[in-house]
């Protein structure tokens, strides 16, 4: 099979998704949000996150495993804070409702705060982030999901990649966006790896006993990713620790499965042995800056410390120092005049659900 | 010289060190409470930032650089946020105050943020979240630090260690306290091996240069500490981004000195080439936890993904899976009963002290 990709522009995309989602009757509004939470992954290069994902969002709704029609409501709150039980919703439509009422909190309170339980996968920690900027807010969004990471010293699957992504606005400069899993590689690297017969770096991955291995095959059979940090001499019980933070943010305090028992995002994924909660869960958070400091004030600040950071010293043979953010910016540039590449398997999924639903491509 | 240690019960080391911050005329509860986060380091086996610290204050406090009754005050704030000036006093005092301001906002709102200016080097992070343990609240603690750390394809020193610490609440468990530094490896690490003559491994230092070193010695000659992750290959970026984040938070976010521009905290280091801002930064942050959900409930939950997680299958060659925070409360247990030790120079640092001001130790 051919590896060279497809391009289609982003609008083509973004409606042939929003008519997936209304398909299995979700509202048109909440359809067009779940899309452009899709279409912002793939715009920003971040391709394992986009319509990559769509078949299996239509796996789900098929099998009527996500509520196309969530009840999303709070079920408890404070000023600054809320928990939200997301109704068995798709995450594309619980994050961006739950982060909202995290920034309407945050625009009374100066900040807000919102754990939630019974969602499910939520695209891109980065969209949620993104949203807050507009706003003059610096945005915070952590999730949980399928158990792929070993803790240190562990020899099996017990957290999820668990991202943590916050950002900063800037005044001339563009925001600095930090969107990071706290495992030490991504998932995606070792399926590609795979498939090109590559060995991969030390400190990704160990295998089913327990021991490190440079074998992408060793995850696939029962292996595990390494936290970020890989072992404990460069710190892997860091990588570790905040895994847990998120999980235990996200799940724990909102009454959604943790660790282990997150539910699958894909059918071919195992059920977990018990259930400890609901779905899976999503922590939200906005500090609205001018509740600390001028507004303009920071944003100046920010434009420093970026020019001040580019300005370093690089290191020999590298490209010198980035800003987080800078590579998903440079990839959004380039897609949304070029469109958005696809590989063929991607394209092969999207007709499957053309195919099934009527919907063109 | 001998670096067998000498043991000193906890309380004669607490007495000394409150006795040492009266002599500048910090006063007498701001003393103590300066002295119970050194003493709480110590406890917990965090021996770099414990007594053997109190020489730096003393110098700073000597030579005027910190000042002994500082006018802490809040200079902005919300119902959920406060932005603190520390009037140049000592980190352990002005950490403490700003810490109980989140508290009480979270106590009303639902949580506090407080992000802190003109303050200095606070002890460890660990200390600040264990206060909010006693009030079932989850707690966070940021601050930055004199610079160390190169970012990602950097080839100079640009942030702190920059920790970051939080903690969570069992019932019948221990807390989970989280408290980690953003680099790779600790600076005490390689200072160690350093005068052991061993190398270190890869992935904690660079040289002067920006090249990968296993010298301990090339650290101390103008090299820097790796972020966690260490090399673009293992998340290198990951930890550069958390380090800036804590930064932003810290510094940004309340108009202290970011990056490369926080001062000095020995008088031995460099005094950097211009100033952003006031003094370093912290940010502390309070969840509460009644806010969210049942409190019962929470610790319960947390003490089951305690006991999960405990019984991860464990890797080969290792003895299993560990909760964050197992290895400072295990410290705690055997320090408050047989005494915390100190090296030779740190005793001989202490004496000097001593006969400097007449206290005896």
């Amino acid at each position: 099979m051919s590896s060279r990709p497809y391009f289609f522009p982003a609008e083509r995309l973004r409606h042939f998704a929003t008519e997936t989602f209304l398909y299995f009757g979700v509202p048109q509004a909440d359809a067009e949000q779940a899309a452009d939470v899709l279409i912002t992954a793939d715009l920003r290069g971040i391709d394992s996150h986009g319509v990559a994902r769509l078949h299996t969002y239509f796996d789900m709704l098929s099998l009527g495993r996500i509520n196309p029609t969530p009840k999303i409501r709070i079920v408890r709150e404070s000023p600054s804070t809320a928990t939200v039980d997301g109704d068995n919703g798709l995450g594309l439509v619980v994050g961006p409702k739950a982060n909202q009422i995290a920034m309407e909190k945050a625009e009374r309170a100066g900040s807000g705060w919102v754990s939630v339980s019974n969602s499910n996968h939520y695209g891109i920690a980065g969209y949620y982030v993104l949203q807050a900027l507009q706003r003059d807010m610096i945005g915070w969004a952590m999730t949980n999901s399928t158990k792929l990471v070993a803790p240190l010293w562990g020899a099996e699957r017990m957290l999820g990649t668990n991202p943590i992504a916050i950002a900063f606005p800037g005044l001339e400069e563009p925001p600095i966006v930090i969107d990071l899993a706290t495992s030490a590689a991504a998932y995606g690297k070792i399926e590609m790896a795979r498939r090109e017969g590559k060995s991969i770096p030390q400190g990704w991955i160990i295998d089913r006993y327990g021991h490190m291995s440079t074998n992408p095959q060793d995850m696939i059979e029962g292996g595990a990713l390494l936290p970020l940090g890989s072992d404990r001499e460069r710190g892997g019980h860091k990588g570790y620790a905040l895994a847990a933070m998120v999980d235990i943010l996200c799940c724990v305090l909102s009454g959604a499965n943790w660790g282990p028992f997150a539910p699958p995002f894909a059918l071919r994924q195992e059920i977990p042995s018990r259930s400890v909660g609901k779905g899976i869960g999503h922590f939200f958070g906005a500090l609205k800056i001018e509740a600390f400091i001028e507004v303009e004030e920071f944003k100046r600040q920010i434009d420093e410390w970026i020019r001040t950071f580019r300005a370093t010293r690089p290191a020999p043979g590298t490209q010198g120092v980035l800003i987080p953010g800078d590579p998903e910016r440079q990839a959004e540039a380039i897609r949304s005049k070029e469109g958005i590449p696809l590989l063929p398997a991607v394209v092969e999924e999207l007709e499957d659900i053309a195919q099934k639903t009527g919907i063109a491509l």
